[in-house]
């Protein structure tokens, strides 16, 4: 006992300074059982990022698989040696509830079907894990919280970025003022999106690329100050004749003015490709490119007129990993995931002012 | 004459290319007189950069000096060999009018003196070249292009990156879409002003950041995507109870929508440094770090998936040179320079609107 707590308290003061993927170092020597996953949606990002991870996972493995195409959960129930009492349709996704094989479900469908999915989880007595953007709105956030909460189980928001050790000794130096006060954030996510995907339809995705790619560059703005948003101001810019854009945005480019002073300008694009952030203080910065991709992120960083390439050593697991491992710890140990609910509703808050600023022309303030 | 005609019409065909260095090179060849240069205020730009760049120079000389400081007058005239004859203090300015050795006049003063100064040397029937910001009000632009066109005589901005071979190769690239067709620019320009200087007193400024420093990321954004820009939507963020910014602004950032749907991200700051600015197409980038330094350029381009450095050889002078000799050259052959007076008033213009859409918190359009 006197072990566990031990390591609670240093993952909780580690925590503190952002280093979750150490957080989850501080209990690799922590014995337990490894929490049952159900995968529901095997896209692309499903079965060839996140099902492969488990075999390098301590504390989670892969126990259960949801899709609504058969052959889809043939091939990869097989292949992960899934039993059929374990393959689930949508049809009959609520008997999950009856399944204790099965602790933790992961939502990695499209967008418009995060909070149904995560909600009848919860309902079904799991914590869930759901990918960003949590949902299509904020008020869906919000019954997705109230839903986990009620069910007394956890949920979090598939924000990897936060247990890759770039991003996470980032968070570290700019919290810690190591090039001096932050100034400016400039954050850029986007890539140039193939036409005929769901991504492209409203209806499923809710939105544009800032739903999908330029969450990336929100959301690190709000990690790498610390701070939420006082006013957000937002241009839009979409080429309305090109097929891929009918009823989703382009480009929405969007500046977040903080309560430090700091200001964070941010790109978001489907037309152009961009991975990569700044954080520049009052004695230097720290840039990131490519930041917030799979593998093979870079560190630069200048300070006393210096430039320098950082190398930062791997952690003791990957990114995905350290995102699995994390809810099945904090599901054992009672803590809350440090990207939970109320991470995903942030985000989604400021979405929503950002395509109000830009649809009406002007600042929003935030409450 | 034929070779003059020659010469003059290979420029104009490599000024459309935006080649104003080339261009320069292509009258190398030309004989003819020096121009005579009268440097009006003697600061630290004007005595340590432009000064000593004429000993370089083909078609220009320094053969004047114009200081309130009787001290600096003599320091500098004898260290340039200027005449006593040629030594002028703002009382008796006027009389540059008498002296034929001097052809153009050069207006290095703070910013609220450039109009009336330049129109002084336009009425005196002088040549002017005038530092940017080229005044602290759109109006006082308008009134110095009159002044220069009733005096029949060029007016030239400051522009010296324009002159610049990685600048001059950057616009190059961008116009031909290299990178694809251009998305978007990211400019940020910025530096940690020290205190007790005019540029931080409105009076004398104009304005903060944005008139010293952020006018490079305004009209890098400008001459990058060779558009203007249909609205402005500004982010201000100033600490007033920092004692640098009583009536000064620090950070203003701001984004420019161009008519073919590309966006600029610009950052102006007084607290923090930055000198880049990076040219998004749809198939890649154009990067440059530091981008209008005095000198250091470096260049990288990613297309078709790889990054590299892209080497630029030295031109055959200088972007301070070439800055000089263009005026000259466009003064002995009528041409226009290729940064005019028009260029210094479309930015003013851009920094009103700026200014005024950070006040109103709302996009500005523009006519």
């Amino acid at each position: 006992m006197i072990g566990e707590d031990f390591n609670r308290r240093t993952a909780l003061n580690l925590m503190g300074l952002g280093l979750a993927g150490a957080a989850s170092g501080a209990l690799a020597q922590a014995p337990g059982r490894k929490l049952g996953y159900a995968i529901v949606g095997l896209g692309g990002y499903a079965t060839r990022q996140i099902m492969p991870q488990f075999r390098n996972c301590r504390s989670s493995r892969l126990v259960a698989l949801v899709s609504g195409t058969p052959e889809k959960l043939a091939r990869y129930g097989d292949e992960y040696g899934i039993p059929k009492t374990h393959r689930y349709s949508y049809a009959n996704y609520d008997r999950i509830r009856d399944n204790p094989d099965i602790d933790i479900v992961y939502v990695v469908l499209p967008n418009n079907m995060h909070a149904e999915y995560s909600i009848r989880a919860s309902q079904a007595g799991k914590h869930v894990m759901c990918e960003k953007p949590m949902a299509v709105s904020a008020a869906e956030c919000e019954a997705m919280i109230a839903a986990a909460k009620r069910a007394n189980r956890k949920l979090m928001i598939g924000y990897r970025s936060r247990f890759e050790p770039h991003n996470v000794l980032a968070i570290q130096l700019a919290r810690q003022a190591h090039v001096g006060r932050t100034r400016i954030v400039t954050a850029e996510h986007g890539f140039n999106a193939q036409p005929n995907q769901w991504r492209l339809d409203k209806a499923l995705a809710g939105g544009g690329s800032l739903m999908d790619i330029g969450i990336y560059s929100l959301n690190a703005a709000r990690y790498l100050t610390g701070e939420e948003p006082v006013s957000v101001t937002a241009v839009e810019s979409t080429d309305k004749s090109d097929p891929r854009f009918r009823t989703v945005e382009d480009q929405i480019n969007f500046m977040l003015r903080f309560p430090s002073g700091a200001i964070a300008d941010c790109v978001s694009s489907y037309s152009s490709n961009h991975n990569r952030y700044r954080v520049v203080g009052t004695d230097g910065w720290i840039d990131l490119e490519p930041a917030t991709s799979y593998e093979g992120q870079r560190m630069r960083i200048r300070k006393d007129g210096k430039e320098a390439v950082r190398d930062v050593p791997p952690g003791p697991v990957n990114q995905f990993v350290g995102q699995l491992d994390h809810l099945s710890e904090c599901a054992l140990t009672g803590r809350q995931p440090i990207v939970a609910g109320e991470e995903g509703l942030a985000d989604l808050r400021l979405i929503e002012a950002i395509y109000r600023s830009a649809r009406e022309g002007r600042q929003i303030k935030l409450a």
